[in-house]
């Protein structure tokens, strides 16, 4: 067995607990400092139960480790492109989490950096790897349905979050379906040329006071001539709701929401299968494994990464154009940005 | 369009009916009389209402019909085989409802007037007809699956029947599995050798009461080295259940019962489908019509019946071996006889 | 059993002979006169094979004939408003097929002189008299998935049609997609007030020549506020698609695909299920016989008919919005008539 | 994090293998040492990789350590017994593979052992920790189908081992059925008192030579009144079939065969899913560990094995009765020993 890669992650919240778990677990890492500025004494105990050496608010701890040789971002979204920088300066490997930055500029100057450094960045895109969709999109890839003609995304959250998160979020293009519009160019395997997208509030009027959408329809047309819609809810009523479906010139493509079981159970009022998986840690906790595990593989084998800065470029420029549209109430072009 | 087939319907009870109601609205055949011992008001309106011209109570008066060309055999089980009799007497063609007759000596005496005639003479064997398990039997023989390997059968009634009809039934094996004993030959294309039934109470002390059993797993041994095994249940709790699986030598083909409608709704409990349908009125409701279609076409086209005297005696002798074999708790033997 | 509806047939093309072979099996007609001013040979022939009466080419033999209680229109779209205005002169009632006209003003007129003269209209949008998604709208009205928030409809040809057939249909969204749009404010139970269309040519370079599209997305939206999308195509490779999807407030429902039979068969390369059914002529055969039971219904009953002229306005003037918008490529409102 | 509980691994095959890399894996367990009779460079190297310190031919070795506390024993059958009375008398936990023993005398000695001494012994019948199984037994614990009437369970590997295999397997009822004898009374939580097996070679001439059978049906008569139904098969032609199946008075509960991804393809020739997973390898692989989890949980804590002694002596006494049956032709007692 190699020797496994000395990490530090920074942000111990929500998600940089759920990957410092993940990594704990995980023979290919050994995490050797993590750093929050809001770091708490729930966080502290978190980090220490994991075994992680060195906890601290300053990031700086991290990055000045002697060892280090990679960095998790799991940060404050406006603390992404700086520490891209940090790292690039450093000469180490970053995994962060998506999307890079909300301010385009910022996202140019970390891909500048990258790109002189020639650091490994892989974006936190996590569900590229899910089983079902990177089924469908290995067999899309082999040409199972022919020429894309028509992509369709379905995601839906089981229920709102919080006026907090909302009002922090950026807004449904670039908070949630931002996650789609990557999704979208993974399956086609081509780039958004133009962007259509219709919001409204049905969910909760949280969303009203928030100045977002709670329930959004966008149309996407591709360079290569495919068109493609996805419709994104914050209350689904059923679980997590994750389809995608490819249209071919040859046939039909989808996946299907998973369930804990297979059991089915027959009575006079029907045939009831058991719920969709609740919410993302359920339906994609293994992706989260896997996506870190591909990091490992692409540093040792020294191969590119599976999700590059330029993906989650583009999928910021997709949400900014539709950010665009949803005003206009036209179609709107996709920003090109070359680094 | 060909001249209709006049044709006498012999009993009015439920399954009389049914079939008078689809004779009455094919083009294909003209009802000209109809006869019940047991006539009362009801029966007669309801006969009239289809247009029958001439309802009695005296099965003679069909028979004696001067331009009588066949009579649909829908009376009580033990006046089958006179019928049958008096049919090829008259030289008219006859169609059976299942069972021929519980008396294999009296089906014996049958099924020799009917070669000695040379009448053509169709058992109502209906589930040969619905849709699905006639498309499973298309694959089976068309050697989807390969060589039959293992055959089972699931045959469920929603809730239980009446006392007096449990008791004039003939058992749960001539009355309900007789059906599986015929779609069991028909699926695998082989005759039944051995015959072992386990047969017990647990739906409804009823049939305590009548000596019957309302739960059977019965196997089966074909000549052709194949296994099978059927299940009944007088209580399936969620409609028809009536299921068929052919396990072969490269895969497996199965079907599935139908529901009214495709819908699904998805909620907080799981993913709900449509009930199964209720009853075999529901289920089997164009098959009916299919076997009739079929004995006309027979008839008309002079082409051997779908289902024969001799198909209908081998279900009776499968039934009378597992009721052998409920009583022996071993195989027995399913009897031969060469009409 | 009533005395049948005496009826004549405007039109013995695909669509009319299909209705008038379902009428003439139904006891609640009665053809007594049909024309079509193109008649040739085998329409005769064909007509003839159904007992039809008096066949011609001059319409007013249809109209002229004295014991006429109501019509069947299924000529050119562009004769319909005009037989419909024929029909409300001589005070019988009418069954038009959709689209009731391409323009608008014509519909205007047709459905003025309906209004005025008290006639009995129904306009043939069969897909509501489809027993999944009457099951669907049932269920959606009886408030099952709560408030509409979302409504998704899927529609795919198996393949295109001929260049004949697209230069003179009038484009996909008034000869396609209109079934949709009546479908969605029969699903919804509200008006669709803004229509925004994107299409493209993927299929058949067919479409190109005929300055129409193959594949297009349109988004919906409705004056209770909820959000619609439709995708069509002319190519699904896989038979007819034709899928409803409502998500409320409280879930999910959703209509799948029908096959022919249920049959499923499992091997080393999967489960395969039996194919979608092909086309509009196997999925809605039934649902051609209801809708007209129904309009036989309304009128022994003298209930309102199941689809109105108004219905059959507004699916034209959605279908009219989708194309203003497919050239604005903007949301465009759809005009309101008041007849 | 409790302390890691220190094991022994004896045997070194196939099985003790999939075991050994389990536990390594796991942070609940610490392997010792690893013992095999037959130990070769292979197996050797493999221990190694999982870091296994000592490794060899002698299980004195692994009992004589003086840190064990636990052994896992996947040696061949007939060293179960010896082995579980080895840590009995050194006062050891034990998790022993399925089937305990192939001699009943023997098995008795060995739970006597453990009786005497205390320790705890978990029986490796894997299938009750699969999450599909488990919460179909979980259903119906909790009486979702009411009291159960009627059990099924399909069992079929994908194709047929070896001659060797087969050979010294013990024959179709004690190595491959016994899984679902204990299933059987896992699900129906009762015990079986009577069985009948009817078995014959269809998928390979080798299992003739044997005096094996390759496809078998066994009915089952439960001490509750219930009836069960079993069928094995050497042979499904498309990969490892396990399904379970419960009706009761309320309705029916099943499970289905997963599959690795939820995708399917649509197509002329139908709906396409992915194919069953293929052997016990992947559709168990789970619950390997969990039932590992579960020893380390119940040493723990100190609670009960969630299969014991008892539980593996049933199994075993369920398969002998069917072997007698096989050769009666009538139903069996399931013998009755006290420990």
């Amino acid at each position: 067995m190699c020797k496994p890669i000395k990490i530090g992650v920074l942000g111990l919240g929500r998600i940089g607990m759920l990957h410092s778990r993940n990594v704990a677990s995980m023979p290919q890492f050994q995490i050797i400092a993590a750093a929050d500025p809001y770091l708490n004494p729930d966080m502290e105990s978190n980090a220490m139960a994991l075994g992680i050496p060195m906890v601290s608010k300053d990031p700086q701890t991290v990055f000045d480790h002697p060892e280090i040789e990679a960095v998790l971002i799991a940060s404050a979204t406006e603390t992404h492109s700086d520490f891209i920088i940090q790292a690039a300066e450093r000469n180490i490997a970053a995994f962060c989490e998506k999307p890079i930055d909300n301010n385009i500029e910022r996202i140019e100057k970390a891909l500048c950096a990258v790109k002189k450094s020639g650091i490994k960045l892989q974006i936190g895109f996590v569900r590229r790897f899910d089983r079902h969709h990177a089924r469908l999109q290995a067999l899309v890839s082999q040409g199972k349905a022919g020429e894309v003609n028509l992509l369709k995304i379905t995601s839906r959250d089981p229920s709102p979050p919080t006026y907090e998160y909302v009002a922090n979020s950026g807004g449904i293009y670039v908070d949630m379906m931002i996650h789609d519009f990557d999704m979208a160019r993974f399956m086609v395997g081509s780039e958004v040329d133009e962007v259509f997208a219709a919001g409204t509030v049905l969910c909760d009027p949280l969303f009203e006071k928030a100045h977002d959408a709670d329930t959004a329809v966008v149309t996407l047309k591709f360079t290569n001539g495919a068109l493609g819609v996805i419709d994104n809810s914050r209350r689904s009523g059923f679980g997590y709701d994750q389809r995608i479906e490819v249209l071919g010139s040859k046939g039909c493509l989808m996946d299907q929401n998973p369930s804990d079981s297979n059991v089915l159970y027959c009575d006079n009022e029907g045939i009831h299968a058991e719920p969709v998986q609740h919410f993302f840690l359920e339906r994609y906790n293994d992706a989260f494994v896997n996506e870190l595990r591909q990091f490992a593989n692409s540093m040792h084998d020294n191969t590119p990464m599976p999700v590059t800065g330029f993906d989650g470029l583009q999928a910021v420029l997709i949400a900014e154009a539709a950010d665009r549209s949803a005003v206009s109430g036209k179609f709107e072009k996709v920003r090109r940005i070359s680094i």
